[in-house]
């Protein structure tokens, strides 16, 4: 009797790729999404960290900017001003830009960087700075759009919520099936709100409540799943959406409802879900009767899904969970990273959770 | 110049009504909402607690019961099994008996004791045993159906998804806005599975995640919505529910999406909301751009409320918190009973929220 | 049979004492004792709101400042800057100050007003700046020292880690059997650490886990346990402090252990304090084989105390628990407030608990 | 320029050792040591988990047993009843049994299953049932006894409150240091408590406060702890222990305190621990200023560790932090079968935390 295997992280490429191929610069490396994708590379033997870059850090250990590293097993590179990247670049200390800077900060650093950026082979960025496919930057959202990434050089990480409404409406949408508009709410922890000294996400201020914020059409990440929506069906989609804080450091849990072109068993709209993404290792789609909950894919980059109609099979309803650090944010990142670089899509990347 | 006064809790009635005037014995008194109401009853000067009936506690003190109480200061009748309180009510120990069962228990008790409760004045039962109007008991939403209540003495107290929810749309209903179906997200805190020994509440399952559960139309309480969104309404309203599971132990925070049969501006539905709820005390509508949270309302019987519509339009956004435990249960049975009674609605009820 | 009284609050005095007799200024009201003084306050008839006085909130209205309190019911004054209290306190605005600013701005401020403060006829102060007893102000821990507080009208209110140390070994010091030194460790939930933006308290850094910081002799709060210890015993007492930031909003849990002079069994030791404390309202000596939690005092002014021997009699052992904000802080301001009026020293203050 | 690597875990051993060369079966697999064992099983090319035995979810998909593992990618053998576990011993699905039952009853399994059992090569107790040496077990703490464990095939993983308190006093005790008391204080997550269904670890009883629970020396920890002093010092040492229980999943926070036999400066005290700990992997001595918290071990097998000296040197002052699942737990084990094999004893274990 042969034990079974347990895979980790989903399988790495066949022997004859260089280990620690792509160096990467991370930009903005003391924020969640930078903190993160550190972290995951750490775990992934094709990636090495080349550079950290970090105003607040700058000149301090790298030890201070990841609570919880070991500094005498990790061996990171000192984090640097954003001007040392240049001369960092032309010595080859890295190949690969990954930036996880807060919105707007990015495309005003490139506008001032362009002529070296210009040259460094890729680029990922965590940022909406172009997630409207401006300069050459491509939506990074593979289970949607990866046909669109072959060959690319510049990828728009989506945005965490975009991602859980994409991905819980993505086959109703291929298929024509909704009449055009999407009620969508999700919850989020509080690490969506980036890491910052503000009162209000402090401890006291949020611990044992939930709360609504920017509800209705006014939240940033609705213009992106309005656009994700209209490539992936031919009919215009209204989207309304509220957003939720909830106690919790992670996790991303949407729920969509949207009324039906025409009546669907439930039956009928699952094993439409399961078809579609039968191939997909970061999309699961849970039998009936189960719901998403985002202690299974904390830690992971995956996806949990579940899908059923109501009203008579008049309404679609969809939920997903996602850890918005990983599939929402850092670990799509690499994912995308693997794509360009012609690795396995899943290299390096954690495919089980941990609830605890 | 004369300093401001601030009230806590609602106003007193005049003089001339006799403290400690209702005898409340509360049968379940060691679950959440039974713990509840004893402990609002301490707060509240018309109720005295009569008898406690908890079949656990029995035999043990008082003090056991309710953690935080100091027996010291507060005299609280000792538990007793529920078969003991025929002699008490002979006795004259209570009047009125408030029942925190859970679902199904109340009414098994109820046939078995019927002699004896026929008698009793006053009876509030906080599961959802009768609130579909049997055996002469009112359904007891007092912002929704006041006037039912006058000259009752069986009350069936709503349930906390239903209560947050008939806030949430009742005036949207009253003036038949809705075009028929009803798409309600809701998530709570863990009290609102009661108290009981279980793996899927214990604390390392439930922290730092959320999690869906009972989706789509098979809630219990779905249902109790459709009922009273029927009598609000001659349209019938088609119901689909989404719960949700927050890690906080109290708070419901609910949004509810519904399309409409006429394009309404979004000032315009806040204006008829403003206008609907302007003399309820417990029912707060917010100012335009902002949104409800669980804390404002945390230990209050308040519910805040916002609303706006969206899609051009088309489409109503109606979103409520409440304390589960206060106004989603104890509490609203004490606005029952301070009706029953004759005495002011709001008497010794908390307006005010303590966030953390 | 008579239905039992239960007491929320410790009783109020005999008729005669007007309402809201005393007017008070709250200065730094956005901090967490601030807002808990004014919570604490609607609820106690004797005293009435006058000003609130908040840097930041000055000039936006009062309901901004606190949040929960619904502001169609609690009429508070609106918020004012710093330098507009001398003619608020001219006009009768108010008659006591109690002073909530962070450590060293209270003394500042003082020495700028030192002219019209001099006329103010009670203040009290919960910082640390006036507790070595400066310029006229008695340390206002009634159970340790309640004598020395009759005919102050300034007040030095004690902090938290010190009111759970100093309740903890009272009665130890007070009868000589301490050998000299004393190892105490404490956690305290995130309140604690101020009401302000800062990265060290949000809620993504602080959830799921706990923290030692300012360990051994250097925390601010040792010289003023020395000092304490020092007026209650003839011996001096050398002390150790491990103080740990828990994951929680409120909260203080103390363990204190020392050397005995003299081996002293578990019962004798509980037989003293349960002695000492016999009439102390605010001070519960458990059971022998209980011991505190956090949840029994939570929102009440009550320490909850356990204490026993061990090493074969040779160490005490000596554990407390309070709510940092309400003994810790806003409460024990209160509790001394009474007392500088003449009232009963429990009037108004919470005594039960409510654990969630 | 050469970009540094960044070990996730501790290193591999070098080619020739087969991978998945000890087969484990799991019993009590649905325990969080037992889960947190498989799940960094999995992350070790060294182990695979041939048999998961679980009374509860013995005929049940493995999935289930496992909240979070896509059971797409990782394929677990089925879960069996106890029973089960002789047949597959025969049939070579493993060489290794972990057992992860609750305190006294893997001692009950093994008297019923000596025949079997005694040929099975390796058998690691996470019970406290053979930690005092019983029946040719080693007990398993390789920073303080490693030369114990060579050749061994049977041991007794140590408990998580031993381990960190070992590993706290360890230096000074070998060097003869203290004047035969310990006052030790801990926190711990609620992990700790176990997996089980019970009011007392629900998430609305813990939610929000910190609790003391069996203190003095009644903990059954303390005969462990007074066991290991007694090996490491030939001066025995009186325990007295203070566990308290913190609203956390995981990690255990130490604070050890003793009067030293002769006084000592703090920098001597730190240089004697970093000395002693010089070269072990999962110990890492804080510089001083800086103290243990949870998060950064979170997840990791080290053990985070500051030493000073306070009251004029009289007094040692030790902390220590671990996660309690992994260095207090599954991480322990798999560190002892890396030392029963022969293998690095780091191998597949993490080092670094994941704070959030």
């Amino acid at each position: 009797m042969t034990a079974p295997v347990l895979p980790a992280l989903s399988t790495a490429p066949a022997n004859g790729v260089a280990r620690r191929n792509a160096r990467v610069a991370v930009l903005g490396a003391s924020g969640y999404s930078g903190q993160e994708f550190v972290r995951l590379s750490i775990a992934h033997d094709g990636i090495a960290v080349g550079a950290l870059v970090s105003r607040e850090h700058a000149g301090r250990p790298a030890a201070e900017l990841m609570p919880g590293l070991d500094s005498r097993l990790a061996k990171l590179p000192d984090p640097v001003q954003p001007q040392a990247l240049p001369a960092l670049f032309e010595e080859g200390a890295f190949d690969t830009l990954v930036a996880c800077l807060p919105h707007g900060a990015f495309r005003a650093f490139a506008a001032e960087h362009a002529d070296w950026l210009a040259r460094v082979p890729r680029v990922v960025d965590l940022s909406q700075d172009h997630r409207d496919g401006v300069e050459g930057y491509v939506y990074g959202l593979p289970e949607a759009f990866r046909d669109s990434l072959a060959g690319a050089s510049r990828i728009a990480n989506p945005g965490c919520y975009p991602t859980a409404a994409t991905l819980a409406l993505l086959p109703a949408l291929e298929l024509g099936w909704l009449a055009g508009t999407a009620c969508i709410t999700a919850l989020s922890g509080v690490s969506g709100a980036g890491r910052k000294a503000a009162l209000g996400t402090s401890f006291v201020e949020l611990d044992g409540g939930a709360a609504i914020y920017r509800a209705g059409e006014v939240h940033a990440h609705v213009p992106e799943m309005t656009r994700n929506f209209a490539r992936l069906s031919s009919r215009p989609t209204a989207v309304s959406f509220v957003p939720q804080l909830a106690p919790m450091a992670r996790g991303i849990l949407l729920t969509a409802m949207s009324p039906l072109a025409r009546p669907l068993a439930p039956e009928d709209a699952h094993a439409a879900y399961a078809h579609r993404y039968r191939d997909e290792t970061f999309v699961r789609v849970l039998p009936p009767g189960s719901w998403p909950e985002t202690r299974a894919v904390k830690n992971s980059n995956r996806c949990d899904l579940a899908v059923t109609t109501v009203h008579g099979g008049r309404t679609l309803l969809a939920t997903t969970a996602i850890d918005n650090l990983v599939k929402g944010a850092a670990g799509q990142a690499i994912q995308n990273l693997n794509l360009l670089l012609g690795w396995p899509e899943g290299w390096g990347l954690p495919v089980h959770g941990s609830p605890w």
